[in-house]
């Protein structure tokens, strides 16, 4: 641990599922959690206002997007990073800048010094090292920094996956060489596809590094949704019980549930923020597409039996109208939906987590969750 | 006067300036009022419970683009109107359709039974009469009926103006056949361009008609800023001091101004809002476009003098990054802003009028105003 303000308790246990919560310069942070996705400095169609309402205790920054526009520099010289730049009073992390470069961006060269790449915005050339991505993020002030590793997609070969395991440890070794703010927690990211050999052999090289957390990265990436399931069913249960353990960019609320009784802390996902922008609501009925012409008159709220505040006051009818004729209104009405609906989901999970009922929980879930599916 | 619930009160005069109250049964009005334009049933960007903190007492509705979607009979089927179907609870204006018919649709054919036009969605075929729109607005339920008027573009022939002044009377005597909700006020339009003799002819004849308020159309379609300004400063303080006066689609801050000075006591504009989305603020220094890169590490509110909460929340900077990559909280932002700047002006302009220090507030605005433009 690199700090006094960085701290993880657990609090609660019922299987392997865990209760607990993390202190930061910016909060405190009840696990399970879910983290919305900010990618841009904002929650997207959200003001701030909205999204404290909602309550979340952390979201997320992505580096490549605000490496790229507006600036690492202009964030910190503005609003001495990423807090005070998007008004932003609690809890953020940053992911290392990594998995966009590897997706979004045109990949010139990757090799042990880092990634050179061409920016998906204007073709610019760029090049991230480990080091350049903690001072990114030293710059946005987050308060947990994800370190610099390289995600292979699946399936890959297994001489691709052991690569990337080797330059992930390496850089991880080089991440923990720089010196970040004083409040900000370091967390490092393992790697090894669905190989549960050498998943190990990655995290027990990183154990002997300061990481206040631990991640599982390259998960969600291709492979089949039972396959990752699996994995996490054999393996979250081996990490460190001290620490907070990540999933990264996952997923839907299925998906979140099976990674809590797994053992996982804390979830990330653009799920329930990019699907709202396409017209779906996560509801505990499933998912609601409403664009579909049933719900044209439907005078009931998107999930009756949410208590958030669009719940409470506007119908399917009207949300569909927004959506059909391109009211960025629409947008908003479903993000804010979506992310009580998660944010509610993960605190009824720790309930029943702490109340030793978590097995309960998850039939009941189901029960109204995947019967309508 | 047609119900109980619609009442207008003057409360204050200053020169000719005036304050009151218009009672509905939706809330009180105080006036002069500036009513955000809610086209499809949303103002576009904000969600009602953010226009609720912004607090106007008065929004206005589409006619025109309410019938082509969602309909007007759904929303009365969904909502019983259109209080109902998009959750606001206070005042509602709703305009007759016909300015929408003249500027967005395919017109097809006038006359005095009606419009025949086709949509400017899907090219389909209708046709409304004054019966017709008074039906229409009948469904939605708005506080506040417009007749149904002929609104020719500035400059038009003296035969053409002269034309669409017998037509609207003629329409208006329709309008006022049809029965509207018990708690339904009905304003009648006034026509006419520029022409102060026309103008009055068209008013004489439509106070024989029972209107509850009057309003003035064809102005800001196409003539100089300095024709409107002196054709409201000589003709509005001819219309009824018992019943509101609503300049229709005007306008700037100083149109507004010029308007109250004249005696208006409503006006509804586009501009706060659609220049919000195009990356313009209103401010006590005048517009102010966030798009200049003189703005990019301004830690500066969008108007040091405004209260709201998006100023008293975000640096320009912050607002610019948003507004550059497209993110839709910039417009949100800036809706917010603008709105409140309208809404925040016309309570100052009300209390100076009630305290007869309107001309004082004029050249206090206009000092910060347009030093800087």
């Amino acid at each position: 641990m690199q700090n006094d303000c960085f701290n993880f308790k657990l609090e609660g246990q019922d299987g392997k599922a865990r209760a607990g919560e993390i202190a930061t310069a910016h909060g405190n942070i009840q696990t399970p959690v879910f983290m919305p996705v900010g990618t841009r400095a904002t929650v997207k169609t959200l003001t701030q206002q909205q999204l404290l309402e909602l309550d979340p205790a952390i979201i997320l920054g992505n580096t490549y997007h605000l490496y790229l526009r507006p600036g690492h520099e202009l964030i910190e010289r503005v609003g001495d990073g990423l807090h005070g730049f998007m008004a932003w009073p609690r809890a953020i992390l940053t992911d290392s800048g990594g998995f966009q470069i590897f997706s979004l961006s045109e990949l010139n060269k990757i090799n042990d010094e880092g990634v050179k790449f061409q920016s998906h915005i204007d073709g610019s050339f760029h090049m991230i090292t480990p080091e350049r991505s903690m001072e990114i993020q030293r710059a946005l002030g987050s308060d947990i920094v994800m370190a610099f590793d390289q995600c292979p997609p699946l399936p890959s070969t297994p001489e691709a996956l052991k690569t990337a395991v080797e330059r992930t440890l390496l850089w991880a070794n080089r991440c923990c060489e720089i010196k970040l703010r004083p409040y900000q927690a370091l967390f490092g990211i393992i790697q090894g596809g669905l190989d549960l050999n050498l998943r190990h052999h990655c995290m027990q090289a990183l154990l002997k590094l300061p990481f206040a957390g631990f991640a599982l990265g390259g998960l969600s990436v291709g492979e089949k949704n039972q396959e990752m399931v699996d994995f996490l069913d054999n393996f979250v249960e081996h990490m460190p019980k001290d620490r907070p353990r990540y999933l990264m960019g996952v997923g839907t609320p299925l998906d979140i549930i099976q990674g809590v009784r797994a053992g996982l802390d804390m979830f990330d996902c653009v799920l329930p923020t990019r699907n709202a922008r396409n017209g779906q609501a996560i509801t505990h009925a499933g998912p609601l597409s409403i664009k579909r012409g049933e719900y044209k008159e439907d005078k009931r709220p998107l999930d009756p039996m949410c208590r958030c505040q669009v719940c409470g006051t506007h119908s399917r009818s009207y949300i569909r109208h927004l959506y059909m004729v391109n009211e960025y209104t629409a947008g908003t009405l479903l993000t804010y939906h979506n992310i009580h609906f998660y944010l509610q989901m993960m605190r009824e999970i720790r309930s029943s987590i702490m109340e030793k009922r978590f097995d309960d929980y998850c039939q009941e879930f189901y029960k109204s969750y995947i019967c309508t599916l």
